[in-house]
């Protein structure tokens, strides 16, 4: 029999890893079985378990590949030369990573923020993911952290507040973004997009005395 | 008998729900069962029953009391007049709110954060959920538009984009600071206000070409 090629084991992940997807973002981790997952990824127990020996190592494999999902898109956004404002950035790489799982057979808009929800909320009793979370949240930061600086020195950021500050602030809209589109759904990112547009009309002054 | 009073079912009912909010910020909603809120509570399942048939009941009562405190601390801090601008508003309401459980015995800083993203999740698979938080999420961004209104009419916001993109947009960075405080905690809301205002300072037009 000829070995099985890397591309099938890579094809065999893939469908493991999208089945758990749809599950988890369905019916939520703690109410989806390996069983489920088998059903799901239409294999038998022997094919996945030959890739994952737990639900808890899917999730960290889906979360592994969603921040490297965030990080590409956020690249490949930021290397344009002079880089996007952060309004036309960050809707732009949330626009990809949404549409990055949108060919699929059986995929929902909602999936993937569904998911991140549900790593976050998996993250508070899972020490494991507590970790890649906090990894994969320092490197977005400090991406930021360096996007920020060179609006500073373009003379586009016309304070001294920390850098820092302004990048986990802009993640944080992120995130309370990736909530909404879990929670409600048919949220267009280009409304983060005019959102933060209009905050950065506001010159950062007190307010005017009446 | 005396007949009890109703200081005394009040203050029963509240012992219910903080024991019950420290036992899912802790170990989860899932993980959590009646039993262990009856112990943490220091309470007969008799007493406990009375005020709630379920944990389902208990959430939603929890997540009641959470926006209820949500929009008092924002009508405290926009009946300024002049209202102050966002980066203050958003950081004076989160201190609030984070501050509501800190004189609690048992007490952690990270309990109402835990128990938001918790909320947020189950509310993925509770339609009673769902619905209670579809409105109170309208409720706080129908109060966020009228500011926003407010702020364009004092020039304060020089833009014409719509103000509901704007309350979505503070609302997504409050959800997101949350998020950040629940996962990795020790953040002030001071980091928020200061991130605002540095966005604030960025005019919103498209950076200057090099």
């Amino acid at each position: 029999m000829a070995r099985v090629s890397q591309a099938h084991l890579d094809a065999r992940r893939r469908q493991i890893l999208d089945g758990a997807t749809r599950c988890f973002a369905r019916n939520g981790f703690h109410a989806t079985s390996m069983q489920d997952v088998l059903k799901e990824a239409d294999l038998s127990a022997g094919a996945v378990y030959r890739y994952f020996r737990s639900k808890e190592e899917l999730i960290v494999a889906i979360a592994e590949e969603t921040f490297a999902l965030i990080r590409d898109a956020f690249e490949a956004a930021a290397e344009q030369d002079p880089p996007p404002g952060p309004d036309v950035l960050i809707s732009n790489v949330l626009g990809t990573i949404l549409d990055a799982r949108a060919g699929e057979p059986g995929a929902d808009p909602r999936d993937l923020p569904r998911l991140m929800l549900q790593v976050w909320t998996e993250t508070l009793r899972n020490e494991d993911l507590a970790g890649l979370l906090r990894r994969g949240y320092e490197e977005i930061s400090g991406a930021w952290v360096e996007l920020v600086e060179s609006y500073r020195e373009a003379g586009m950021l016309r304070s001294d507040v920390a850098a820092e500050h302004i990048a986990r602030t802009l993640i944080a809209a992120a995130q309370g973004y990736i909530t909404q589109q879990a929670l409600f759904g048919g949220i267009d990112p280009g409304m983060l997009r005019d959102g933060l547009r209009g905050l950065m009309s506001m010159g950062g002054s007190a307010p005017a005395r009446r």
